[in-house]
């Protein structure tokens, strides 16, 4: 069975560069090279410049001949890689595209080879590979260099046949291992750049949460309030969609979460007096502590955040009847990130101690949203309030 | 001048995956089109599954011949894309790997196109591209398809020779068209994270800006302390490398911002009697303050940021000499954005009215901070500040 190299080329390297999880692509090029051109295991060296060092990346048999485990990482300084990286060194393989076992034989017993001065060293470098070679099982080394540099070595076993490879063989993973190191290396700095986004993105809800949190360092009554809301809130909106009377989009979760972190961030301003006071407030103190929700989206402006996440913030103290505050909103004019954290808010609110009265018990909370759904709170959050405390989901 | 395909089609994808930017990627692949294959200009229309549309991405002509701007996106029901993108009309096409200008009449005239039930819509749909192809000033459509998708259309005018399209030079531009789509695409979808992870990151720095302010909303004797702050510590971190006495690795100044933004976090659980006394404190009441440097550092832990960033918000109140706190680090054992935050601090706090005290000259703080040099103050940190407001670069 002969091989059209030019056609399987072409066909490998077709759509490489659109994988973009490295250890698929390279999974799928080794396979390829073992199950397609009978070899009887094949692996490859890979340059990684955050190591400075080129990474062994797969070892795939068909018959189980692994390369040791303990060979991961090659330095600059291995045998292998030295020979494909000196410049000088690089007449010795270029005539071949390759390094075969058999080849080095014949290069260490010719005569002159470079230039006379350099022979013993060659030599002893060509010994060097050839052992690493040998532990590798490794039958013809493979360079891919891309702009003058050594990207890869495509490290191949005996065929399976046990002929010896043909220069057109090699030939063919010389242009292979040269377009799969530059498409793993594509995957690999994708993966990079997505690693770095999740985490910055990490980071900021991170940050978010230390900054919802920082108003409890001041209002002592309500340690833990936040992060209460937070859950409750999102288990209220899950619960809406389960229950069958709403619909949210994926990124609603993410901005009522953030809403729910920050919802009484606007509390950093006031003063401590009232914020802790024993006792219901009077009517002055009262309009103080209403500033709160109108100041926290302000906080939180120079973020540019989703405008969910603002009037989560700004109107989660509105009521259902137009009662509530700071605009008087009424009904679906009151933003849904609001309406569920009023709920979760209250009920939170409800369920822990106070300074003026004891917390209530979870179903006195809920009868209470029961008898207010309409009035204060939108009726869908309510009834899934109700249903996740009812139904112990809470 | 013979042209041989293969090697400029080697040539040219070779490395176009290792080219992140779109806007160059494209702009090397149709400068390559124009200039070796000499026709007069070229364009491309690349799929963007943003906007589910084909967007014409450049026109670039040697003669001056442009593409009407406003033929900016191409919907799914834009003739060219039409006749490439859909099944049945396949074998209209595919066999020249292109649609040529005059192929197009030679197709309308033919008795028996697809099937006769189909003539009609056909010849309407290729009346429609002739159009379109006569506006785009194209004499030559090429498509490029990937996993049976239409990923790209290369839009050719006319050969600098005056001649016709060779069938051997369409599969040149088909193959090439090809390789450049998915190149281009994985361009774009790298540009995508990348502004993704700028993005996050950004919002990052935001969030901690809004948290080192959130501690202003508290302490009103010091608006703007914050900001003085981290402007201060950056220009003297940038000074003490100017006059060079030290170097520092670009991440300091990151983590150097960071850690000045939020240096006074910790305050925000200290009393506001504490915090807006007027007069000096008693000795409880200033280790209740002197508590703020340790829980700054605390309440941050949870975000898991670099240790300089920790450390210059514990140690911006250590002395050089040991007398500082909470640890009484001595000398070198501050860390450097610590002792950098203690002169800027220390700079902004002289220099603002206080409660109890007006606020001092630039000129006098400048003395002090002289005087302090080796004492309060670490000598390099203490040094660039004075020079900095020496030359009035501050």
């Amino acid at each position: 069975m002969k091989i059209d190299f030019k056609k399987e080329l072409e066909s490998a390297s077709k759509g490489m560069i659109m994988i973009h999880d490295p250890k698929l692509l390279i999974n799928l090029i080794i396979r390829m090279l073992v199950n397609k051109l009978q070899i009887k295991h094949a692996a490859m060296l890979l340059f990684d410049p955050v190591q400075n060092a080129y990474i062994l990346n797969i070892s795939r048999g068909l018959i189980g001949i692994k390369i040791p485990k303990n060979f991961a990482k090659f330095t600059h300084e291995s045998p292998i890689i030295k020979i494909f990286n000196t410049k000088e060194y690089r007449p010795l393989t270029v005539d071949r595209n390759a390094l075969v076992c058999d080849d080095i034989n014949r290069l260490i017993w010719r005569e002159s080879l470079l230039g006379n001065g350099q022979a013993m060293e060659v030599k002893e470098l060509l010994h060097n590979v050839s052992e690493e070679m040998q532990m590798l099982n490794t039958d013809a080394c493979v360079p891919a260099y891309y702009q003058d540099k050594l990207m890869a070595v495509l490290l191949l076993g005996e065929k399976i046949d046990g002929g010896k490879f043909e220069q057109e063989e090699l030939n063919f993973f010389a242009a292979l291992a040269s377009d799969a190191a530059m498409a793993i290396r594509n995957a690999q700095l994708f993966e990079g750049l997505k690693e770095e986004a999740d985490k910055s993105r990490k980071l900021f809800l991170q940050t978010i949460a230390v900054l919802g949190s920082t108003i409890e360092a001041k209002d002592k009554y309500t340690h833990g309030h936040t992060e209460r809301v937070t859950k409750y809130a999102e288990a209220i909106a899950h619960q809406m969609e389960n229950n069958g009377t709403t619909r949210f989009p994926e990124s609603f979760y993410e901005n009522l979460y953030i809403a729910s972190l920050l919802h009484d961030i606007g509390k950093i301003g006031a003063p401590e007096e009232i914020l802790n006071k024993r006792g219901a407030l009077t009517k002055p103190e009262h309009d103080i502590m209403k500033e709160h929700s109108n100041r926290g989206a302000d906080i939180i402006m120079p973020l540019g955040l989703h405008k969910e996440i603002i009037d989560g913030i700004r109107y989660h103290h509105e009521h259902y009847d137009g009662s509530g505050y700071p605009e008087g909103l009424k009904n679906d004019k009151i933003p849904m990130t609001a309406a569920v954290i009023s709920v979760a808010d209250a009920f939170d609110a409800m369920t822990t101690d106070r300074p003026y009265r004891k917390a209530l018990s979870f179903k006195k909370a809920m009868q209470e949203i029961e008898n207010n759904s309409g009035t204060q709170f939108h009726p869908k959050a309510a009834k899934a309030m109700v249903e996740l405390i009812k139904w112990e989901k809470i």
